[in-house]
């Protein structure tokens, strides 16, 4: 954070403070009694006005302007890659770090990709933006990084089964919505959505490169499992998905390490994963599901088992659920954050 | 089917008549204008009495006895494996031909286990019962068949997302009343799933083996797509998940061919795959759907790519949706019926 305050709680910035990741980083903050000298909250010029409150105190979102930054330490931008990329910089000459939860910035050499569970040594070598990850790669990531210390992991395979938080809370509004009418026998037209979404799911709404048919979505897992793991020889492969769940992201997962691993040893390494928690009892067949990682800071990981397609013994395949706007971007932010000012990364 | 009786069409019989299932049987039966003397409709005591409709005519449903089946040619049976193999034998004994839906025969190595898309010869070899496969299989592997024959395919990977009516009618109608129950805030006790399906997905409902980890759906799947190839050395890890989906199956597949095989090649076999639609838009973002697939005969086809992670060029990711009702249960059991009485398969 802005270095000239050292010492003194820090005044934070939220860009965005009305969406559903910002609304989750004012809860974040204050569930957590994040020390701060004061919270500004800022959106674009439809959503001033509104009140927004912070530890039992309203706060009148303001209007972004180039002026906003005056005075902050830390500013939390989740507001989309457009004003991302046009106000970070803005926000960087007046003096504030920027943890940014859009893709603007998480492929620059320049920028940190930080998962505080995985590498929170990269902060140290910031100018000012730190990138927060795609939701997908830091819930499929986060378990699997002392599997990868202990054995490393040289190929992943993902398929994603994503909520509509992911596309905000007018996804999230269309999906009830949507739904509502399915159940009631009337038509909806989906506004946000490119398909139906009641009782429905399809391949993820960003763009398909033409060239090798992965979306957007999934060469982000991809090139930041990468980064975020600092292993550029990791081997990704990534499908995401849209289902019908509102604020959690599942995943399908199988690793290959580069040794033989036994399911035993991965689940040992797994439920040892800071901010996971494992949820694998066969008997009672209850593993991790959408519904109990939502609104909670754990991972929830299980289902872990030998793959049995590998007969090298070196591949493991697991389930796992973390909640989107959480550990998926307000909360991995703010950890983020929390990183920042704890003693020693100054 | 019962030999006696050829050249006559046949007296053809369905047990589980007024299950989901039992439901699409009449349907397909209807549709396909498949030619029988007569059709005779049991179920359990409970649902005795109810009529049914076939060719504008209403039938009404009798109580299964081990009496049921004199004069029948065909009998389709899709009641829970605990039926099959109290009753199929009997109507084996009493000169039927047994096309069984359950799981009760599909490994029995003296059952034939047929896709008529793909191993319509192992039907010259039955013994009076012919198993339905699984109908994750069936969906999974049917559009694979032309490109295992032309580059063997040595590896599976699967994830699926399943719909509620692989668990019956009642599945069904819990989805519905349970996301009813979610949007009006009311509470809803589930009776049918083992876990809250409103806006969840979860592992699959079935008994999870304690050794390997692996669900009787995951094990299904694997052991039957063996069975099906023919091909006992396929290696295959499946991952079954429900999805709040009413009645399509999904699955994310990446499969390993023997020699590389380019996305092109894989697209052009598989879209020439009998009985599977080739659902392909990158420009559009269009790909399979259960939305789509449900109520359809074809299995779609789509997101064909290469997998990054292998870098042999030997991997393919796609993704497909077929009815699970159709293509999964009534329809495959009504084109083991249909090639059963082709000529040269009498």
């Amino acid at each position: 954070m802005g270095m000239e305050r050292r010492g003194k709680p820090p005044v934070v910035a939220i860009v965005g403070a009305t969406g559903a990741v910002g609304v989750e980083m004012i809860g974040c903050l204050e569930r957590r009694a994040f020390a701060l000298e004061s919270l500004r909250l800022y959106a674009s010029a439809r959503s001033a006005g509104k009140e927004l409150e912070f530890r039992g105190t309203p706060l009148k979102v303001e209007e972004l302007t180039e002026a906003s930054f005056a005075g902050v330490d830390l500013a939390l931008f989740s507001a989309g890659s457009a004003i991302s990329k046009q106000f970070a910089p803005v926000a960087v000459r007046a003096g504030a770090t920027v943890i940014d939860n859009s893709s603007a910035f998480r492929m620059d050499a320049e920028v940190p990709l930080v998962v505080p569970e995985i590498n929170p040594q990269a902060l140290r070598r910031h100018r000012g933006i730190i990138a927060n990850p795609n939701c997908t790669a830091i819930i499929s990531i986060t378990p699997l990084w002392p599997v990868h210390r202990a054995n490393r992991i040289v190929r992943l395979l993902i398929a994603s089964y994503q909520s509509a938080s992911g596309a905000g809370a007018a996804a999230m509004e269309e999906l009830r919505e949507a739904t509502r009418a399915y159940l009631e026998g009337r038509p909806y037209e989906q506004r946000v959505m490119p398909h139906p979404y009641a009782f429905n799911v399809f391949s993820h709404n960003t763009r398909v490169d033409p060239v090798s048919g992965y979306n957007e979505e999934e060469i982000k897992v991809r090139e930041e499992a990468r980064k975020i793991f600092a292993d550029p020889q990791l081997r990704v492969s990534a499908t995401c998905i849209r289902v019908p769940v509102l604020r959690a992201h599942s995943v399908a997962i199988t690793f290959e390490c580069q040794r033989p691993i036994a399911a035993e040893e991965a689940r040992r390494l797994i439920a040892g994963a800071p901010g996971v928690k494992l949820v694998d009892d066969r008997e009672r067949n209850y593993f991790p599901m959408p519904r109990d990682a939502s609104g909670g800071d754990a991972i929830l990981a299980g289902r872990i088992r030998q793959d049995l397609s590998d007969p090298s013994g070196r591949s493991i395949a697991l389930f796992v659920a973390g909640d989107q706007l959480l550990k998926g971007a307000a909360l991995n932010a703010v950890q983020i954050a929390e990183a920042l000012i704890a003693p020693g990364n100054g």
